[in-house]
């Protein structure tokens, strides 16, 4: 049988990517599924429907409950939370570091940490020293990484998961993508994109 | 031990309020909690937002979400779907109606009627005699019914529950408030909502 595997594009500065990012991991591992951690950029779609900051500051009533329900949620799974000042964070150096380490367990390693960093600890990650800090304890020398995290193949991969994020229907994040490009938006949604991407999986293993 | 309940805010247009008013009182019962069912009008909300019609519209990518999500969520609950056209309904005679039946029962039969024939059978329920029809079907006389709904105690009564939904911070729909005034928005939290209802309820029946 094909192994079953999914896209999981995730924003740093996004708020529901912390509990998402934090356990798709396990859920899709339970199911057998492999997780592609996909880092990318939700300012340049959000600019096309016209804003200039998160949805969650445009709509007051709407980002008070998220603030709110975020709360719930990491309480529930045992998660420090701290907001983030000010929200939301400028991702792109962060975002760039994801894209330039390989997605061998490194990538998800450091996201996961920077998210820790950012709404569990209130830390700017913004900041080349607290991704430095990040990159020593998942064992990657910062140097070279924030070298390459600046380079033109780095930047240009970066638009590219952006172009196909937005190619696929993304309009928000956390955003999951099976296979056959079945989108599921939402930390809400990660067990029925592991349940599409197992039955999929099945699919393609029959001898057709 | 005083009996759990809580405000579930429902608008008759809202595509996740079809799916949340067919599981939510099964949900509740299954924890002893009482639903009270509070129809209120989402229009004048997004209005203040410069919204003129729903996000869903306004966001392409968005609304070709919601309408897939919104029917695996269907099938996967076993329940009819059909996208109504024009999106959204016009809401207004049907929280008009469901305002003025008790909630006794009744009205809550009516309004899962009406997302039946909305969202199931993609009936027009701005229609008179579709909500008719499915007053009679619950057992209720349509005509007086709809003398009362253009009546100006039952439309201050719809204006009354709609500036109580602002007031406590809602912004979609569905929406479940419990006693304690906590915020719990759509068909995914209906869960959580019912819990949080149910701690409430301890908390209120100890001596103190």
């Amino acid at each position: 049988m094909a192994n079953a595997c999914l896209d999981f594009f995730y924003e740093f500065a996004s708020t529901y990517s912390y509990p998402a990012a934090m356990r798709i991991e396990a859920v899709a591992a339970a199911a057998g599924v492999t997780v592609r951690w996909r880092p990318f950029l939700l300012g340049p779609i959000f600019a096309e429907a016209g804003w200039t900051t998160s949805p969650f500051n445009l709509i007051p009533a709407k980002g008070r409950n998220m603030w709110r329900d975020l709360e719930r949620t990491t309480a529930a799974m045992g998660l420090p939370f701290r907001r983030p000042d000010p929200f939301p964070q400028n991702s792109l150096l962060a975002a760039r570091v994801a894209t330039a380490l390989p997605d061998d367990g490194r990538r998800a390693a450091f996201s996961t940490e920077v998210y820790r960093a950012e709404f569990g600890e209130g830390l700017a990650i913004a900041d080349p020293e607290v991704l430095g800090a990040i990159l020593k304890r998942i064992g990657v020398e910062p140097a070279p990484l924030v070298v390459a995290a600046a380079s033109e193949t780095v930047k240009q991969a970066l638009r590219a998961t952006t172009d196909e994020a937005k190619a696929k229907g993304l309009f928000g994040a956390p955003s999951i993508v099976t296979a056959d490009g079945e989108l599921f938006w939402g930390n809400d949604r990660i067990e029925q994109a592991v349940a599409w991407a197992t039955r999929l999986g099945s699919h393609q293993g029959l001898s057709e």
